[in-house]
């Protein structure tokens, strides 16, 4: 009798084993394709496609060269994630092109993709700005403009090249036309619409380096 | 005895199955971990991040110009997801940079980034390849090299500019040093980690053309 338990113990024990084993084996296989599925293939593919996008799209940089001296009068740095305080604690989320000569009404801005004028007029922040999707769905935005080249409508396309307005120093105020409040320069934002739907902002710092040509 | 046969089985039993409980809990947990972690807000700011390192990384094009006539000597374009049919059904996952004469050791291969060398050798695809890692840990691939420039070790560290090799057309054969199965070309390849682990290509098309200086 006592051999019989022994030997029906252990017959369980190794069945055990054996659907352990099993279970294990399903669960890290099965763990290891939703994570290739979910994640992977889609959001790899997902956001390099967007930077794809972003590099088709631009085709010149955003100042208009000084013909005089064939330089961008401009200098600029990469900024991005240094702190901003007007409007509460935030992040810089663009890239500032900074005016080499501080004025106002000098320097032309001109949209660096074709596209389709999304929004126009003032933010409190970004003072006179507007903001244009290309046909892939990235979103530029060029603010604190001295002014517009013409009065531009929301849904009006323009094409790479195309003076949208003079370089200020408008914003940092809920008044309209609020100027003075920080040296001239082009603040340039570009977004992509992220996996959530959410729109967020990426560097701009690097593409700009690459127009600069 | 009997008895005690069978009280001893059974707390055996009760050991087997509190481990795999714990252990499968182990696994669930873990898996669900990097699914929420990769799955939204944070996938975003990675994959931004993984191409701002590629652009930090990035000092100088991979072909050496030719000094006449000071351009460098390959001609490209966007073959991204190109079919290849070489070792099965695939897409190109690279650049090809093709040599404007169509001379086996001709022009100089350099590295593009700061790294370490990864991987050395043949390769029945790639032919003789050389694999650079670099510190942010994107993976830098030149392949079918008609020579290496000496005999790099894996660890050894290289420097951006430096001389990796001669621009060949080596690759497409089991036997180390099978040539001419296609024209003189420069293979390069970046690769970034995904989420999961994985090593995923980008299209180096756009970052060559910004190299291109």
């Amino acid at each position: 009798m006592k051999r019989i338990y022994e030997l029906r113990y252990l017959l369980l024990f190794l069945c055990l084993i054996i659907i352990v084993g099993v279970e294990l084996k399903h669960l890290e296989s099965s763990s290891a394709e939703t994570v290739s599925e979910s994640s992977s293939t889609d959001e790899f593919s997902y956001y390099m496609d967007r930077v794809d996008a972003v590099f088709s799209d631009l085709q010149c940089f955003p100042v208009v060269k000084e013909e005089a001296e064939g330089i961008y009068p401009v200098s600029y740095d990469d900024s991005w994630g240094a702190e901003r305080t007007y409007g509460g604690e935030r992040t810089h989320e663009g890239c500032d092109l900074m005016a080499v000569s501080n004025e106002r009404g000098k320097y032309k801005v001109c949209s660096m993709t074709d596209g389709v004028v999304k929004n126009i007029g003032w933010l409190e922040q970004g003072g006179w700005r507007i903001g244009i999707e290309s046909d892939s769905g990235i979103y530029y935005y060029y603010a604190h403009l001295d002014s517009y080249e013409k009065a531009f409508e929301k849904g009006e396309r323009v094409v790479a090249g195309q003076i949208l307005g003079r370089m200020g120093d408008s914003g940092y105020g809920k008044e309209p036309g609020t100027k003075g409040n920080f040296a001239v320069h082009l603040h340039v934002g570009i977004y992509i619409t992220d996996l959530t739907g959410k729109e967020r902002a990426i560097n701009p710092y690097w593409y700009l380096k690459q127009l600069e040509i």
